[in-house]
């Protein structure tokens, strides 16, 4: 018998807690899994030795289904990142104490591509001292930016959301008679694919997005203003999705720096509503879709959610089989009927890596993505929940802020 | 026979065009009314003549439920201030001449407060130059600060997507082990009834909102800082929410201003930020819920869509009925089982005056809504619509961008 970990890190997403359930359920399954921890924000509650026993804080059916409808990262997060263990095994020694300590067999982790950097370095770690932990990574990040797997889990959902908002949007933006132009301002530091999405209205038949700006092409202001006013001479409330990740001459970016290396972006939205605003003195306003892209649940996408969980589970019968420094990771086998197998790369190649929006998805003018690239993006976003609600609200499963202090 | 004409104005919300829906349902059964025309961009439609032929664009029962789900004005609005016909009567006569030449004997105005003040004006200029048209004010506003009435349909639905939204933001906001505040700007110029009604966590048993600020009380940055500090004593994530219009010493409204005298407001939350970083210096982000929180249609209130509906179709009643100068108002009977009764107040008792958030509502330290005021918000967010879907998202009825031109 042994006991098992899952951790969740990075940003939170709808489906990161779908992912958990997928492992927790699996696990109960399994006659040779006998606890199931969570750790309590990502890596540091291995760390630190706060783990929770997940068998009981999750007791019902209902549990299960609400816990896999609530946004964020029940378990708590973290942005900690491992040094090398060849530099500081200082960090490695606590991580591998708490493991023996709590009979902890696997490791499972719930993260984007700097988790899998930390699945990476403890696999490799942990062979160096002949531990036979296994360590297995579970892809989530809204910005579907990992190498390797088709998508991630989380983004179907915050593509739905930025689609469905860019909608709604574009009704709110058409009402008056003068012109006017509509920025919304889309997540995606470096790559595009978030902002991509909005251009599923497209398959709807509407015009909006009529400018998409993604990382992955080349941004400049003059181009911008005239895609801008060719726009208005065609449509009266003109919308345009921009990534926060393009890059503008003056630099909009704050400059601050997270533990990875990551700059804070913020403002681009507001920057090029200035701009417009000083250049072409019409109408003009910025919407940034800030956190709710991510944290929608009550619109999340039933095909995300439902992958998510099947991705926590097949890592758990990755590990079982042997495994370890694995990233489990979807494969498409067709787009329609729409299709994915679940398969496992190594942790290395995903870790550290970014994986941008394919050149071809973008037309060549830069300013808007092609019509066949949406038939990457509409199964990942199809499907709803039926929220279980209360009070007129969607009801989240919640551990009690004093357990996981 | 007579026609009718039917308008929308003001600012977007989720429930308009279901009042429209009841206008045009209503009037399709009196056996009195031939066309049914809806006036492009409000009374500006009016007065250029421009009119489309409803019964021509609304063809079957799936169109009118799509229309009931639509966020915004399908008509388009306007921002139209009528002047003193006394001063100046040239556009009077305009009006007069579009609806005598179609043959118009009522007129349905659905708008805010403003739009009630062209309501009061038409039907006082109607009786000095004995034209016997009808007309009738139907309410809607998100911010819900029109006087007379117990609430004004597009309220609930804000109010059900601040709600909901709130309560993402606060799973959100939890996850990481550093202390940190979120401070949430919502929309309310000079009431607070939307930001009050993210209050209703609190019937769920969330502590958050931590601090709710209102326009209704007075701000201090002092008390302000004093509360955030209080609060991050009690919890790690503390989460505020602040209305766009509370008064803040600096003034950060930038001071334009609009046909009626109002103020754009924007960056209160963004200001607080600041203010919270300098101050304290722990983690803080500002979410502004922008149009978000008046177009978000997917996660509309049933109650509100209804009702919106049923006040559309009793402004037809009431102008057969032979009534003209009035506005639909709501008198609620009881909150449990929550019933209202529809009834006419007359237009100048609504135009160009506020309702505010009772001062009761308010817990005396001026930073939270008190518990008993939640059983006036709760029966208004009740309910779902099952949005009609389309490649994920949900469907809108659109009247084509030409015939709007």
């Amino acid at each position: 018998m042994m006991n098992i970990a899952v951790a969740q890190s990075g940003g939170p997403t709808c489906a990161i807690n779908a992912s958990l359930v997928g492992v927790f359920r699996e696990s109960l399954k399994e006659p040779s899994i006998d606890a199931i921890f969570g750790s309590v924000n990502g890596i540091e509650g291995i760390i630190g030795n706060h783990l929770v026993d997940l068998k009981s804080m999750i007791l019902t059916n209902d549990d299960i289904e609400l816990l896999k409808q609530t946004p964020s990262t029940v378990l708590g997060s973290c942005r900690y990142k491992l040094p090398d263990w060849r530099e500081d095994e200082e960090v490695y020694k606590k991580i591998v104490k708490t493991l023996k300590q709590r009979n902890i067999g696997a490791f499972f982790y719930i993260g984007g591509n700097d988790s899998m950097d930390t699945v990476n370095k403890l696999s490799e770690y942990f062979s160096t001292i002949d531990l036979y932990v296994k360590v297995i990574g579970i892809p989530k990040t809204i910005d579907n930016d990992l190498c390797v797997t088709d998508h991630t889990p989380g983004f179907g959902s915050a593509a739905k959301y930025v689609a469905c908002t860019m909608h709604e949007i574009t009704r709110d933006s058409t009402v008056y008679s003068m012109p006017s132009v509509t920025v919304v301002e889309v997540m995606g530091r470096h790559a595009g694919w978030l902002t991509a999405s909005s251009a599923v209205l497209h398959a709807m038949g509407e015009t909006a997005p009529h400018l998409v700006y993604v990382p992955e092409s080349e941004f400049s202001l003059e181009n911008f203003l005239s895609d801008v006013r060719q726009e208005m001479s065609k449509h009266k409330a003109v919308i345009v999705a921009v990534s926060e990740g393009i890059e503008v001459p003056e630099g909009v970016q704050s400059g601050v720096v997270d533990n990875f290396g990551h700059k804070y972006l913020s403002g681009i939205g507001k920057y090029l509503e200035d701009i417009v605003r000083k250049e072409i003195g019409c109408k003009v306003r910025s919407i940034e879709l800030n956190v709710m892209q991510r944290c929608s649940s009550h619109l999340a996408s039933k095909t995300d959610i439902d992958e998510a969980e099947s991705i926590g589970a097949a890592g758990v019968r990755c590990a079982l089989s042997g495994e370890t420094g694995k990233v489990m990771a979807f494969r498409r086998i067709s787009d329609m009927p729409y299709t994915v197998v679940i398969e496992t790369a190594d942790a290395y190649e995903i870790a550290n890596n970014e994986k941008h929006l394919p050149k071809e998805y973008i037309n060549s003018a830069g300013n808007n993505i092609r019509d066949f690239a949406l038939s990457y993006f509409l199964p990942l976003i199809q499907g709803e929940l039926n929220p279980i609600m209360s009070q007129g609200i969607p009801k989240h499963f919640a551990i009690h802020e004093s357990v996981l202090k």
